[in-house]
């Protein structure tokens, strides 16, 4: 079973990588990007596992080691 | 306009964080997993430009600012 998992900085959380591409656009001239927001995405596969057992593997794991719970949120999605 | 962008390490590419998580996975007892990848996802809005002019836009940007086109590949998705 294949997952992608999103982790993203939680709204309102300041995004400081965001913030240094929006400033390095605007000194190329990019003038109307607005609101860029930085964050990773993974990519896993599980195996000699069921759907569902698989799947609340992959949760656990982004809790223990993938994201920051306190300012960030995940987003689980499989892969075909 | 709203665009996510997936800039992902091409295969073959070692990935080294990658294969830090798995090695701490595996110090952790999670066995089954396979080929952790990581990348990264840049959310962005783009303003005042035509449907094809501001994808044509955040184009250039990935090639210019948001990814490695030697070792990195990207996925520009457009987001309702």
């Amino acid at each position: 079973m294949r997952y992608q998992v999103l982790v993203r900085l939680k709204p309102g959380v300041l995004d400081v990588q965001g913030k240094a591409v929006e400033s390095g656009l605007k000194d190329k001239h990019f003038d109307g990007i607005r609101n860029v927001r930085i964050g990773r995405v993974i990519e896993l596969e599980v195996e000699g596992l069921g759907k569902e057992e698989a799947r609340s593997q992959v949760d656990e794991i982004c809790r223990l080691l993938l994201a920051n719970p306190v300012i960030e949120h995940y987003e689980i999605l499989e892969v075909a």
